[in-house]
Formats: C-alpha cells, structure tokens, sequence
C-alpha cells in the first residue's frame, strides 16, 4: 500500500557489504518524492499507520525483535525523525533509548556492555539514538576518551579501531542468529544545513535549549567526523547489519525513505498471528463452555 | 481544549487518602461520555493529540517525571487502553514496562527493586503495565509466593501487608518529593464482562495467542482477588500518588476516562519552555554571527 508513486528503491541508500564509503559521493539532498507538503503528511501518514498495524502483527507474532540505530551530526534530524515515524506506533512494543555521555559504571565495562543492557525483547523494536558506534566515531576523533574507557594497556595503539569494527560485527552477527534484525541509518547532512538549523535553533527562543555549545566544538571536527563515518560505515554494513545513508538535508524526505526502508524490513519478515493448534482448539472450546455456564 | 461536553470530574473516580474502599460501591459501567462512535473516536483523538503536545513540552521542560501505573484483573483492558492512549506520543518520551514473573535474579532482591530500576528519568513519561502492586495482590492471593521472594523467616506472618504497603507509601512519597508525579489506575472489570472478553479471544483466531490457560486459573480466584485490591488500594491511595477507579465494562468510556486524568495532571504541572538568561542570550547571537560567516 505504501508502493506507487513517491515510492523509492532502497538500495540506493544501502551500504554494500564491502564495498568503500566515500561520503563525498553520497548526496546530501535528492529530488522529493511529493509534490506538496500536504502530498508530504498523506504518504507519512499512510507509513506510519502501516507501520502501527505491522507493528502490532510484529508483537502478537513475539519471535523476533528489531533493532534500529541512528547515527549523524547534531542537527541531522535524529530525534525528529524518531518522533514522527514512531508517534503512532504503540509505545509497548517500542522502546527508544538515547545513548549520551556514559556513566563511570558504564566507563568500567566494555564499549558494548551498557547498550547490550538496553537491546529490544521480542516482539519489540528497539530504538538506538546513539548507540555502541559512537565509540567508533566520536571516539576515533577525540582519541583521548579511549584513555577514560581504560582500554587495557598496549592497545591504545592505531590497531584499536579494527578490533572494534570486528567486535561490532561479531555482536551483530549474534543477533541476528538469535532473531534481532537490524537496521542502520546514517542520516547524511551537509554541513551548510548544519549551520542554518543551529541558526534556526537561536533564532527560535523555544528552541534555545536544543542548542549546546559541545555542538559548536564538535563541528569545529566535521572533517575528521566525515572521516570516521567512512571508516566506520565501510567496516560495518554487512548483508544482515546494512547502514543505509539518507540525504538528511531536506527532513520531510528523510523521514519518508526511513520509514519506508522500516516498512520493507517488517514487510519482508512474512509475520503471522500465532497459530493454535487443533488439540489446542479443542482446549479452549472447552474452556469456552465453563465460561458461558 | 478537551473541556465542555463530554467532560466530567475525574474526583469521582479518585479514592480519597484515608476512604475505605468497598468495590462493589464502586461501578464498572457508567453511562457514555459520549453519543456515537465517531463522536468517541473525535473525543480520543484530540485527547490523544493534546496529548502529545503536552509530552513535547515535559520532555523540554526535562523537570518532572510522570509515573502511570496501571493494575487491573485480566482482561480489564490494560494493553489497549496504553495502546489507544499512548500511541502518538512521541516513543522517545515515553516508555512502557510490562512486569510478568520476576526471573530468579528479581527474587533474590526486595519486590521494590526491579520496578525501580525502570522508573522514568525527568521529562519522561513511564507506563507499568502491572507494577511492584503484583507484591500486594497476587502475592497475597496465593501466599507461596512469599517464600519463592525468600522474605526473612519471622516475616511471613500476618503483618507483611501493612508493612509492605508502608514501603510503598514511603517510596511514593520519595518519588514525589524527587519531581515523579504519580497517576495509579485501576481498571475495574465486571466478573461477567472478563468472561465475555475471554469468549472473545476463544472465538476469535487471531486473539488465541492473547488467552492463557493461568487466566482461568486466577479467575477461580476473583473474590480473593478483589479483596486483595479493595486493602490496597484503602492503605496505598494518598494525595500524592492517587488511585484512579475506572469502570472498565466499557472500553472505549475507559480510554477517554484514563486519558483525560492524564491530560489533567499534565495541564496542572503548568509547564514552559526552558527559558534563556539575557548573558546566554548574547552567547548565542555570538555564535550566531560565526555561523552566519
């Protein structure tokens, strides 16, 4: 139902496993698939109610979970995207979970402990804004963070960042054996939109809160952070853990080819109601009959 | 906005701190707040929306928690109530937590612990499907649970309900005093009605999977049951973490009953915006004017 017009194959956005990621050559911004905002909120709203619905089918099947991981510069639209995808969704089958400065409980354990804690039960989806990549990202461009996460010592070497890829790729190959499949968007912003949404984020007093300095410093990074994303995205997008890269420049867009690439995955996964057997029916039948006495 | 007909006093339906409760005082249907079904559907819906926007400004404001539990006897109607109430709001905001048997790991711990380790952070809005009141129902129901939560010996006596309930008015109060509001709700099911929503799911194929066979068995139960739900909630209604008795017979009546009582507290938090300071002001137009190079 979310085919026809508007739609958009979705491996043009994929990652192949393999292959080399040179951001540069992924666009930031691509011709929209509606015509007009109010062609916009019909097709978001027809995902998202197809969503709701296979997400319910998803829960009641209870057999496999799904895990969907954000990454991108701030003000790439992580959270909005999240909020308007999601909303509609039954908040009991979806659990979000934001991943920001780690505690030093989390700071004494391996780089993929505290997330691990948070991974989705079956039946659910599990939202990752943040995840276990950003000690492959912001780690890799402020290499002093390795020395808060106590790596033991003799690999604080330049060898540090395969070890994590192939841990990151292990974990992942875990889990989707044992019924996690997952999703990756990589929401690819420009660093000129960067700056007119920090403007907008200054000019607007109600979103003055939104804004932090750390975001300042950080951009002052863009081109080591753009380098760390290819290396990372080249190292991690496997056939069964694939990143997908959306033009994130124009937010409307973004939010169509995230949710339809979702819709595809759950669609793909040919869910059932749980079936009862005869002997079973028999079971309730007779339940069934105590119950109208 | 969710104001005028259709509206009514959400106190009729608040156990006062100190009343004793007697169930069957207290109804299981009412007459309809509203005319049709789409009336109804008009009425959840801008219930739903507001809402959302209300949530929006909770997660900005990032001051208070909101802590909503729901208890209820099977079938009462708890996961569609969350369902039909939450969907739409934003997930990232809000998160659902369903306590079935606590794993041995849970029983090795005091029966607040596990709860606790859920309860929502500042700004967000925390559903327990079932909560740390399992320990005062259930477990008083069929005392042998008591000595699968290893209580210390000389403890399994008849005064482990005040004490328990004591815990719990003391946790509450903490919560409070921290920034969680507290919203308890239960849903108030007819014996009849439970046995017509069970016929339901026995007829119903695609509703198999929701029936178990321990439904019926606690069913058995349901005097005990009541019993167990009129002393709680007598000892564990207070001003500041009120029960809500809402008649359940109807489902559609329920969810806009439960939505309304959340709405209100929302609107009565009288939240606003974060506010920027004039010096943060001057930092942000300096920044501003760098972006803008």
């Amino acid at each position: 139902e979310h085919q026809g017009k508007g739609r958009f194959d979705p491996d043009q956005f994929r990652v192949r496993e393999g292959s080399n990621v040179d951001l540069g050559a992924w666009q930031t911004r691509v011709d929209p698939l509606f015509d007009t905002k109010e062609d916009y909120r019909d097709r978001l709203k027809e995902h998202v109610s197809t969503l709701s619905r296979l997400q319910q089918l998803f829960y009641a099947a209870n057999s496999q979970a799904l895990l969907i991981v954000f990454q991108a510069m701030d003000a790439a639209g992580k959270d909005g995207t999240i909020k308007h995808v999601m909303s509609g969704v039954n908040p009991q089958g979806c659990q979000v979970y934001s991943f920001k400065h780690p505690s030093s409980q989390e700071l004494q354990h391996d780089f993929l402990w505290r997330t691990t804690r948070d991974l989705p039960e079956r039946g659910r989806i599990g939202i990752f804004n943040r995840s276990y990549y950003e000690d492959v990202l912001i780690a890799r461009v402020h290499p002093d963070i390795l020395r808060t996460e106590r790596v033991p010592p003799g690999r604080h070497g330049g060898d540090v960042w395969p070890e994590r890829y192939r841990s990151i790729n292990a974990l992942e190959r875990h889990l989707d054996e044992n019924g996690t499949r997952i999703l990756k968007f990589f929401l690819h912003l420009s660093k000129a939109e960067q700056a007119r949404r920090f403007v907008d984020r200054i000019d607007n007093p109600e979103k003055n809160w939104k804004f932090s300095d750390a975001d300042m410093t950080e951009r002052a990074f863009w081109g080591d952070y753009q380098k760390a994303y290819e290396k990372c995205l080249t190292a991690t997008s496997t056939d069964l853990a694939p990143w997908f890269i959306i033009p994130a420049d124009d937010k409307d867009s973004c939010r169509l080819f995230v949710s339809q690439v979702i819709l595809d995955t759950l669609e793909g996964l040919k869910m059932e109601y749980p079936k009862t057997s005869p002997a079973r029916r028999e079971e309730l039948l007779a339940i069934r009959s105590q119950l109208i006495k």
